[in-house]
């Protein structure tokens, strides 16, 4: 037969699947035998049936739950409308800690009847009265749908009608009254309020029931990737009364500072009060220190108390206490919320008391939580009261910024050389906004993806991005963006969240970043766990030394396309792309080949020994073609094309889908000679590092791949070369060539592509595409509905799909490895970075992840977390 | 130890792989008996041991081929060199007939001194001369690549000076001389001729063999999909002369008609001459029937010998004989080439005949062959001389057609209705230039694929097109094309290839199209033979009734995109795009419905009861949106939206790659209505036609499924949309709701999908581009290179990529099939219609394949040969 309720006495914490977090903890703590109130749990298990068969449900848990309350009963020596009244608080409480359901009712057994008993009884007729009202007041409101505003106006109007300031100076027959408005509130309603106990109990546990499915709830669920099938379990427990007078009170308190991570107990209580009065915030609470002085004894039990849940949860906890009549209950205990830099010290401080040991420390911490660290956020408080402009944006690039809207990267960079903070707000951006947006706070789009230039960009330099913000509507003529709510001018302040995808009205103060000794300790522990190494995706050298500061393995993926865009870099491609005959082509790549040397130099003087992933060229040629009129001509002058042939070229390479289009190793299929010499100024800078003592191996990635041959017919012509330059210098070096694997079909036929591989590094990005189908440039078009319909849980740009892309790379992994077993596996696209798809990565058993140089100490710790859970 | 020759004894047709075609077939027919003179042959192994490694192979060879040599004086009496004379004839002979190769070389063995003899033993110094100077000649052309001119100038100044009109009027002197004169040539070359016949040998072994490698044989095989690893084997053959005077002769014979099936011995001989006399074309041959005249009892063994060899190759024979002093040499035989007609004719006829069976008739026949039945083709003979435009275009839709170039839709449409035959050239096709494709000969474009809008368009209704004929230089403002050789004004007339993707200058006469009973006879027997069903793609009724004429048995695919561009549909479905609010939008869409309904009733008016798969809208919306300045005004006013709020709309549904952007399935989980209104069209239909007694199952398809989800939403909300029409009207039809798997992740998770699904169509366009990355419009960027550079074999978009796409759709079957065993499967893309990509299709099991109406027939011809192999 199922269990559906169990007593405190038959819990414990491992139960939080069926008991929920609240109800496991209340048992644990029974067990522990601290002083809690009596109760039992109804469990999630019930709540999912209730739901799909609510009547039947009820009907076969009202036996379960009589008994439960008959044991109650015996425990407290109270009853339901008996002398020795008991009073009932009922809670909602998931197995994962979730807003948005219905809370708590308190007070739950009283009626017109008992309530006279109470009052009696403890000679507190306010008192009594007051809870009585309270009950009606949570009961309409949660369990009827009353407005709550309602039951406020009336308690405002009883108080103002008699002048008073304060809720608590409402006498007796104040309270009577109110009572009775109250129950006419209910009539008003339709509804009565239920005078048998057993029936508000039954009432309330059906509103629990039915608030997992409050939109408010699904929301929630959905927003934090909650499975909906969970249920909430229904917590029963006798009521204490922290205001039965001055000799009780209520509170919360922390077992460590939960900003700062400092071991001292921190909180707040109120005399005479109830939970929500500290809520509340009518009453200013007392310090925790305070009770101290007011209640020495309790307050030494709450300490001891303290010490002992710390030690037995071996974490921080956040806990609720009423005291009733100077004696101590604790109502909830559970893993205090923190912020990161509190975390980290926490954690680093429960290994030092010898609490808990690195790995559990380790598993303590959120990966996504360090961009708290390293990058500033807004302060809360300053959240409050931002009007907001748009929610809708992808938090392309973490961080918080305020400053100055401009629309274009010239008066931008004009502006920030002034000293104004500037934010660049444009459609979208291209490789000529680069100053500009170096030059920027915060950068926004309007259009684009995760993946777009201005996201890659801006993550690279660790500069705050929010992009593809669907709902600015900008004009470039008018310097002007209207939004929902008005209109934003050239010049205006904004404040930029790009850790949350939002943007403000206004100037938001922030908090600062604070990477510390602790942020140290942590990342070596994690690098003494680790298997998996993580590498940056990097190109220039201030992005290169931010990821080796971090502690980045080296290079995971230089892009190389940006060694093409200097202005007298930038003519010579462009001349190769239009050049009629071999000769010209064959000129203009030579001209590129000494400055992408120097660049490579540069990149391996600051890498050193680590190793270094240099992709090929990949983005399709027409991305280096002018675009606009004006630029045509200027072009046409360079390159003394007239502007009719330059445009109709330009027209010419135009693609309809760009991604599927001619780039990656199919131009090199085209025009080997781009390939050879990128391979020539690799190891040209490989062989000139090398007299300085740095003795790097490149290893040269040939991107989109997607059959075996095209990577053998490349690989060869490289070889081939790279055999001349060792010839020509009589020096040489050792070098790998690998490929990315980004399309399907490389996936699929990774046994053939493994025999001509050295590495393969798993492009998430195109992958992604290609699996789905999905443009990452439009999927901002659908991908709202798809996931406000349920239809993707995640976003799978940001968190690997496992059922499909994740398929596809561990097929590519295992058969590659089955051909090759020491084929180094590596990861390069955006999910490098992300902590669940990490996991994923590590399970599978690539060598590295490669990320941005700003992500990789929450890879670094998201790898160390996996492999320890991997180790169990 | 390896066998490196064989005796003509020693082999048998069986072994074409070692021996080659001609070399097998020798072999045979010595086994069979006939009178075939003595011979060798050196294997094909023999040729690739050579090619890898030259000079250790001839070392080795030199031994068995001595052998050989010693064996075959034995069998001939003739020694080289020797009183009884023995010259041979070393020719090429590869697995597989292929041209390009060194063909022959005859009279091998004679030199300066066996000339002599030869001249004595026969008496005839002329024939003797003339052998040893044809020797000289062949030898060196093909042996030392002296260029043929030299000699050919050298035997007309002979024949010339002396007044001489044929070759055959020289004298044993004037030989004498041209013998003189040809060596002069070698020693100009730095060759001299090697009067040691085991020399010449050996020299022209090697020649047969280089020749594997020859540019013209590479590309030959690239062209037919020949491995490069078979080799040739080379074979030594005793001559026999048809040129040692009028008792003599040689001639070439097929045992059915080539051109017409038709039964009866056909071909050509010439008395004293060899064959290449024949092939020159200098004399003019006789019908093989004046044989019978002039030496009665040659011709009455010839005719048994033809016989005989049919029934034993149960096939046309093409055969070469000659004739030696009045004594018959059977030199070759094997099956003969024959048009598409005569192939049918005799398969049927040999049936008749009870010489094979009826799955042999249906293996001997080529499916891709029909298509020279269906549509008409050039004139073999006009196209030795016409004028070639470009050869670059795709092969988009066969057909061949002449007419006078125009530009645009309009004026094609004018012209044509004024009874010009007119053919449409264009840059790419949009749907609003179907009517003037429609009354075109032919649609040629320069941009674009094989699946592109005019591709595909022109293959449904059967109208020959070239498509993406990139070295076109369209100018719509001049009215002209440039091309390499010239400019094509208006009017001009071209003609077009469609089966060959060809372009040529000025009119060229045609054969016309031919099915007759033999056709409808193999189509029969292919249907008793089939599995799996063969269905068209097609929604015009046309195209339904060009495709239930040849036999379709259903359709696999209605494309519903067509059926929103008539002015008053395209107009309702723009309002729908630019709605601003949902009133609007249900009113556009409630207005389209019943002209899709009438479609669909005219489409199952002529179905019946077969099958009917309707594909739900695919394409993305912005293809619907007015593009132009001009258009955009009209639209305007027709739907009072101002000019720049319409052109802000039109570039805010603009996407970066459409291809993998807000389109299929992904459109309705945006716009639900959109189906909704498409699914009551068909369900609506299918309860009219009912009432005339039309049973028809509409099988529902959503495309571009990427996820289970999004299959689940739709077919819920479309389920309950039709169970709400069966309520309302009180009447009900049965259907089922599928899905294309197009995407790479609908084939990982087809078993999560095929719980939602009443069946799959494969479609394996779209699948083709994900899986590779290649967008079809683009591919033709660099697809050249690829197939040049031999990096692809086949392009996957004609023939199934077996490794990647093949993979993928095997994984989608097996797995839709493992959830649900009755999962009915499909494949609507092209490559429905392709034959070898039908034979996998029919391997992996899948219940019908879908194509062009006219490509059915040869759909239904690859099924059955596939069901039959596989049941071999």
């Amino acid at each position: 037969m199922t269990k559906r309720v169990y007593n405190f006495n038959e819990g414990n914490k491992e139960m939080k699947a069926l008991l929920g977090g609240k109800g496991a903890n209340l048992s644990e703590m029974v067990n522990l035998g601290l002083p809690v109130p009596n109760g039992f749990t109804i469990t999630t298990e019930t709540c999912m049936e209730y739901l799909a068969d609510p009547e039947n449900t009820v009907e076969v848990l009202k036996e379960d739950v009589l008994e439960a309350l008959r044991i109650l009963e015996e425990q407290t020596g109270k009853a339901f409308n008996a002398e020795n009244l008991l009073l009932v608080s009922v809670r909602s409480g998931a197995a994962i800690s979730m807003p948005g359901m219905m809370d708590t009712i308190l007070n739950l057994g009283l009626n017109d009847e008992s309530v006279e008993m109470l009052a009696n009884n403890t000679g507190k007729p306010n008192f009594a009265y007051d809870s009585y009202r309270r009950l009606l007041q949570m009961f309409g409101e949660v369990v009827y749908e009353i407005p709550a505003h309602k039951f406020a106006r009336a308690l405002d109007n009883a108080r103002n009608s008699k002048g008073y300031q304060y809720d608590s100076e409402l006498q007796a027959d104040d309270l009577q009254e109110l009572i009775a408005e109250y129950k006419a509130i209910y009539q008003e309603f339709d509804h009565e309020f239920p005078q048998d106990p057993v029936d508000q109990l039954f009432e309330a546990v059906r509103a629990v029931f039915d608030s997992w499915n409050n939109p408010r709830a699904i929301f929630y669920r959905q927003l934090n990737e909650i499975a909906d099938d969970l249920g909430t379990a229904v917590n029963v427990q006798e009521m204490v009364f922290g205001n039965s007078g001055e000799n009780s009170g209520t509170g919360v308190a922390f077992t460590r500072d939960a900003s700062t991570g400092e071991k001292r107990v921190y909180g707040e209580y109120l005399l005479n009060a109830q939970g929500e009065d500290v809520v509340a915030g009518i009453r200013t609470p007392n310090p925790i220190a305070l009770l101290e002085e007011q209640m020495p004894e309790v307050y030494a039990q709450f300490t001891e108390i303290t010490e002992t849940l710390e030690t037995h949860y071996q974490d921080m906890q956040d806990i609720e206490f009423t005291i009733e009549n100077g004696k101590l209950f604790i109502l909830q205990t559970r893993n205090g919320k923190r912020t990161a830099k509190a975390a980290f010290k926490i954690a680093v401080d429960l290994v030092e008391e010898g609490l808990i040991n690195k790995e559990q420390a380790l598993l303590m911490l959120d990966p996504k939580s360090i961009d708290q660290l390293l990058h500033p956020s807004f302060k809360e408080e300053a959240l409050l009261t931002a009007q907001l402009v748009s929610s809708k944006g992808l938090p392309a690039s973490p961080g918080a910024a305020t400053g100055r809207v401009y629309f274009d990267a010239e008066t931008a960079t004009e502006k920030a050389n002034e000293g104004e903070a500037v934010i660049l707000v444009r459609m979208e951006t291209s490789p000529e906004d680069i100053e500009g947006m170096a030059v920027s706070q915060a950068i926004v789009t309007s259009t684009g993806g995760m993946t777009s230039h201005a996201a890659v960009v801006a993550r690279g330099m660790g500069r705050c991005c929010v992009a593809g913000v669907v709902d600015l509507d900008i004009n470039y003529d008018t310097k002007t963006v209207n939004y929902a709510g008005g209109t934003i001018h050239e010049g205006d302040i904004i404040s930029v969240d790009g850790t949350l995808g939002q943007i403000f009205l206004g100037a938001l103060e922030t908090v600062p970043t604070a990477t510390d000794e602790t942020f140290e300790t942590v990342m070596t522990w994690a690098d003494e766990v680790a298997r998996m190494k993580v590498r940056m995706n990097a190109e220039t050298l201030s992005d290169i030394q931010t990821g080796l500061n971090f502690g980045a393995a080296g290079i995971g993926l230089v892009r190389t396309e940006h060694m093409f865009f200097a202005p007298e870099r930038l003519i010579e491609i462009r001349r190769f792309i239009l050049a009629n005959n071999p000769g010209t082509r064959a000129q203009a790549i030579q001209n590129i080949l000494p400055h992408q040397q120097t660049d490579f130099e540069g990149i391996f003087g600051l890498t050193g020994d680590l190793p270094v992933v240099v992709r090929l060229l990949d983005p399709p040629l027409h991305e280096f073609l002018p675009h606009d009129d004006h630029e045509i001509e200027v072009v046409s002058k360079q390159l003394g094309i007239s502007v009719d042939e330059l445009t109709a070229r330009v027209k010419d390479l135009q693609e309809t889908n760009p991604m599927l289009g001619h780039r990656g190793c199919r131009l090199a299929i085209t025009y080997p000679e781009l390939y050879l010499m990128q391979a020539e100024a690799i190891i040209r800078a490989a062989l000139r590092v090398k007299e300085d003592g740095i003795n790097v191996t490149p290893e040269i990635m040939i991107p989109l791949v997607s059959t075996a041959k095209e990577l053998e017919t490349l690989r060869q012509i490289i070889i081939d070369h790279i055999d001349e330059i060792f010839v020509t210098t009589g020096s040489a070096v050792d070098y790998t060539i690998g490929t990315m694997i980004e399309t399907p079909r490389a996936c699929v036929t990774a046994e053939e592509i493994a025999g001509h591989s050295d590495f393969f590094s798993f492009g998430t990005n195109d992958l992604t595409q290609m699996v789905f189908g999905f443009s990452r440039d439009d999927a901002n078009n659908f991908i709202h509905d798809y996931s406000s319909q349920g239809i993707l849980e995640n976003d799978p740009f940001q968190t690997i799909d496992l059922d499909g892309v994740g398929s596809l790379v561990k097929l590519g992994a295992v058969n590659g490895r089955n051909v090759k077993p020491d084929l180094k596996l590596g990861v390069c696209g955006e999910l490098g970075g992300d902590p669940k798809s990490v996991e994923f990565f590590n399970q599978v058993g690539l060598d590295y992840v490669s990320c941005s140089p700003f992500r990789v100490p929450g890879a670094k710790l998201a790898v160390a977390q996996s492999t320890i859970k991997l180790a169990q």
